[in-house]
């Protein structure tokens, strides 16, 4: 079954591409099965998101073409056969589902081949490897020889990253999975509890109202460890959970939420400086999103926040201006700000995060911390990004810098010593960018420390 | 986190495995993180199960080798750098994990390639598109001249399908774990919930307790379709559901339980008759299995019970012997008894079902129905297969079969055209055969009318 858009919404975002290009043809193969651990043993099936967002269908061995000199669309496809009805039930015929979505021709697979020779063919970055070997075959290249094009790929993230109202809609429905999930979480989040118990039933809830999670789930302890994906351990009184978790809807819109939460139902007064200031960096950094702002000022206001927080507690020390654009403050917070959100919950990270977050007006820095932000370039309405402030203390990285004597004018390494077995908190909501400012998507999820303690508490 | 056997289980099965071999060395290449929509947002890590049962550990980008001129064993794979460990924790060294599974020697991934050069090469037949690539690259050839070992496949598959104490043991725990999916939905199964509601949290009691579902879950009042993962209808009064599915414990052991079950609460009298049939077939398909005994046999025991009701409820008619024979029978049951279970939920699959469940001394029959049987050899202590009858009204199948008359001596067309919305019926439990005869795996799940329609009811 497909969830689509109306057909005209298809064919606009096929028109504004073709608008783009006199020459050549846009070719996109769709997403195929992906196997676990023998080929008819799959994965939950997965489109590509340009697929998805040029052709609406979400279903594998099909390929999509716009045709930029003759100015129409294409699907090539075979329908299915008397066998497959049988076992996989009554099956729309592709011709059917191209109307659904204002495709001009649909014609058998086996042309496609003939159909691409000598033209101009635009692709975006593979990145599944049959879909590799699949255009090695089609172009008659090797899989070193396959470039995808710029210039395609460029018109693509202006488009796609400007979401409409109906996108809009599907993501406040992909944030109110994502509440759900964590408002699970948070009520059942009590020690004894194991995190893989946890993470089981999120997952089970994203799944239950949607496609599933729009990445794997982080739910531990350990939230030092950035990308932890453990969840092998029991919840303790005195510990820090963090969860970093969304969901996909139906049409595969994403959510991304992090709450941290203390697994004794009040944080202690250690905890509580720390998630203080993540919470007022979250909340900074939300209140200046809007139109015309750099996403990179915003990083630099919540690590600003973040740093002078730091510097109260007496982690941090020195001229704050200095220690922001130097980077100190990355020995606590190593990532960026935040990314663009869509069908993707890293958006169009496929085509190059370079081509999403950064442009002509502003280059990726070199310097460690800063150069993690995904993205930095001018808020525009539509733009929809995630905003996770986070303080880690991650024993690895404190020894090295400590070792190096690095920023020692900026950080008190003594006092760090005292928190080496803190974890890690971060808080993260998903922000619209709008004509007068910005949104916070979804049902407000509790956030505050006596909003989470509350709720931990009921 | 590795979940591991002893050292020397892993031992053994090498030594066993190189027993069989003079020449030549057998290469199995780790399963790799796989992307859904970019490569960094991948699936759940499933490692490949041969690569499990040699070498144990659920590790991406390794490769092992058993030497089989040399006598040892071989590990070859990358540490952590300091920069994954940041993101990612604490990361055990490819040394100490060597040492966990009995390897006897570790080397770096990049000395692969020499160390391959001029050896004769065994390895089991790719299913992941990047492993393809990667055997072209590290053999020289191209795909279509990657030809797996036979013998290599014939000897595996001789070692897997006998189960030893310690994972029949884990094959309990899997199976404990579908019958809590199983009783969840039992119990949950009411009119108006909505079938993607009950598919989630099963899906999320999977990955509570275990590594997720062994398989994609069915579940669906559409029964008829056999591998139906539409999940998008509301549970209706007088539907029956039917529910197939099964977990992977945290080694990767899987089970796989069908129950059927009437959202009403109460079977209908025309729903009774056939699950009652069903019902007899699935138990008449267990008590026969015992050492000696061919599957096939217990499939045709099966069919012949369910001809044998069908005949009563007057769906069939004509000699039975001759109906099950011809296969007259595959108009409502066109798959097989069953398959064998382990490591993968159908055991093996990926090196081929006919080296899995037949051998020189049965040959896969040509004829609808009997075709579709997976597993027909003898049956041996330690081998563990589902017993899954079922009975299914398949309009399109019926179409078919009446408009060519076909079996017309056999089927009452005129009745079953007035089952055609019936929906299908699937009863299925694992079962072990021992030295004695066998045992049903996990706690009993609810299973005869009475024990279905109080456990709804409750």
């Amino acid at each position: 079954m497909n969830f689509l858009f109306a057909s005209n919404i298809y064919q606009e975002r096929r028109n504004k591409l073709s608008a783009a290009f006199s020459t050549g043809i846009a070719l996109f193969l769709s997403n195929n099965e992906s196997p676990a651990n023998y080929p008819s043993n799959t994965y939950h099936y997965r489109q590509d998101s340009n697929f998805l967002y040029f052709f609406g269908l979400s279903l594998p061995n099909i390929v999509g073409v716009i045709d930029f000199e003759q100015k129409k669309s294409l699907l090539f496809g075979n329908d299915f056969e008397i066998d497959d009805i049988i076992w996989m039930g009554d099956q729309p015929k592709l011709s059917d589902l191209a109307v659904e979505v204002a495709v001009d021709e649909v014609r058998p697979l086996s042309e496609l081949s003939s159909f691409l020779k000598n033209k101009q063919v635009h692709f975006t970055p593979p990145y599944r490897a049959d879909n590799k070997i699949e255009l090695t075959r089609l172009l008659k290249k090797n899989i070193e020889e396959l470039i995808p094009s710029t210039e395609l790929i460029k018109r693509i993230v202006a488009l796609r990253e400007i979401k409409s109202p109906e996108e809009i809609e599907q993501m406040e429905n992909a944030n109110e999975i994502g509440v759900q999930m964590h408002t699970f979480v948070m009520k059942h989040c009590k020690p004894g509890v194991s995190e893989r118990e946890l993470f089981g039933i999120a997952e089970g809830i994203a799944l239950s109202m949607g496609s599933g999670p729009s990445f794997p789930i982080i739910l531990s302890q350990n939230g030092q460890t950035l990308h932890n994906h453990n969840h092998n351990l029991i919840l303790e009184k005195g510990r820090l959970l963090v969860m970093d978790a969304g969901a996909e809807n139906v049409m595969n819109y994403c959510s991304d939420h992090t709450r941290t939460m203390p697994v004794s139902g009040t944080f202690s007064p250690m905890q509580k400086e720390i998630y203080e200031t993540v919470y007022q960096a979250n909340m900074a950094g939300i209140a200046n999103c809007k139109p015309g702002i750099q996403n990179i000022e915003n990083h630099k206001l919540a690590v600003t926040v973040l740093t002078e927080g730091l510097q109260r507690i007496g982690l941090m020390k020195g001229n704050i201006e200095e220690s922001v654009a130097l980077g100190a403050h990355a020995l606590f917070m190593p990532h960026g700000l935040g990314h663009q959100i869509g069908l993707d919950v890293h958006d169009m990270e496929d085509l190059g995060e370079n081509f999403v977050g950064y442009d002509e007006t502003i280059q990726r820095s070199k310097i460690f911390g800063w150069g993690s932000l995904r993205m930095a370039k001018t808020l525009k309405p539509g733009h929809i990004i995630s905003v996770e402030p986070g303080i880690y203390f991650i024993p690895h990285l404190i020894d090295i810098w400590k070792n190096e004597k690095r920023f020692e004018a900026f950080i008190n390494y003594d006092k760090v010593e005292t928190y080496r077995n803190f974890g890690g908190i971060r808080i993260e909501d998903c922000v619209l960018i709008t004509e007068e400012g910005h949104r916070v998507l979804g049902t407000h999820l509790p956030k505050s420390v006596s909003e989470i303690e509350n709720i931990l508490q009921s």
